[in-house]
């Protein structure tokens, strides 16, 4: 299928959008040649469904005094994901397990969970939230080795959305709040039209979806990416 | 975080794509009066996991002469979902119990599956192929209440796609073979660029995609659904 669609598109006229893609990629180039800076290098990474957690429900989950242990480093600076999981329990009384936490610890705990995930669990219409904004979200039991949890709220479905710091902010023209376009191109490709935008000193220019984004487009079939407005 | 969203909207100017949006729906809108016809009505479905059946494979798994058992229909005339499912044992041996059977019986025998299923199973890069189209897909173990089948292929992810008739694909614009847009709205607004399009005499109008497509753009979460050519 992919080996026919490629034949008869090789005779095809140039689309819209393909122009506007070329376009697109020359003016940035050009822009990026004129400041003489490269354009950012974008990497597009998935998240499987984690857990943040405060210092009291670490406490209360691992023992007091519990300090999150390093397993590996995360894209941007600082984060990391931790030796430590638990236990979710949802509405629907199935639970899931392993449930890794990410590190540093927050002021708030969370869980983000892929819809896949959630709609397994009972949580059959989770907002989907940035990092944070979890007023009104709903709560679930979380277990671990020392002690339960009932979260009253902090469980999401995390907005796809992309980090970066001011400068790759200036490049692509936008600015925090914005939301800006990621097409996936390949067999399976479509168009996130909701990339929110996340401004940072610190940041590292990257997308974060989450698995069922990452399976929708197929991400790990295709290279075939771009970032605009 | 939607309502703040809509907020700042309200006083953007209307982008481009947003004209597009509409100038399209007023062409569609006139085109559609001065035929006298109504728009089509677009439905749009999640096919979950499922398994189509040969004649030979259904006497293997189920016994000789074995007819499908009608549980309910799909939506498309004559397609339902049989109460038979079996088990799928992929290259991790891990397995996935309940896989459904729809009907009716096929030439070849398929099996649909969703990134997410297929990830778990051990398939990493299950080829994306519209139905029938699996010269070259990977097989799989099949374990029904009397035998077990070794499939030699014919597992696939299915590629997202539009059944039409040919009333429809006029309307549209549309031949075989040619690949449309999907938008999807809300939260987790998304566009599939390559939908692929099926005519047939008998079709009724409705896109299929899978799971994980489904999850991803929060189908569940709204009714502002637009197909394009």
């Amino acid at each position: 299928m992919a080996g026919s669609s490629a034949a008869s598109n090789s005779f095809a006229p140039i689309g819209r959008s393909e122009v506007e893609r070329i376009v697109r990629q020359v003016a940035l180039e050009y822009l990026a040649k004129g400041n003489n800076i490269a354009a950012p290098v974008l990497t597009v990474q998935a998240s499987s469904r984690h857990m943040h957690v405060c210092r009291e429900d670490l406490d209360t989950l691992f023992g007091p005094g519990t300090e999150l242990t390093f397993d590996r480093p995360l894209f941007q600076e600082g984060n990391f994901a931790a030796k430590e999981t638990v236990t979710i329990v949802g509405p629907r009384s199935r639970l899931i397990s392993n449930l890794r936490i990410l590190g540093p610890m927050r002021k708030q705990s969370q869980v983000e969970l892929a819809f896949t995930d959630a709609i397994m669990l009972g949580f059959n219409d989770l907002p989907v939230r940035l990092s944070g904004d979890i007023a009104g979200t709903p709560g679930a039991v979380i277990i671990g080795p020392k002690g339960v949890v009932e979260l009253k709220q902090g469980v999401i479905r995390a907005a796809i959305h992309v980090h970066m710091n001011p400068a790759e902010a200036a490049h692509f023209g936008v600015s925090k709040g914005d939301r800006m376009n990621l097409r996936i191109g390949g067999d399976a490709g479509l168009t996130f039209n909701n990339v929110h935008v996340r401004i940072d000193d610190k940041a590292r220019l990257n997308v974060h979806m989450d698995t069922d984004e990452a399976n929708a487009c197929g991400l790990h079939l295709t290279k075939d990416i771009e970032l605009y407005k």
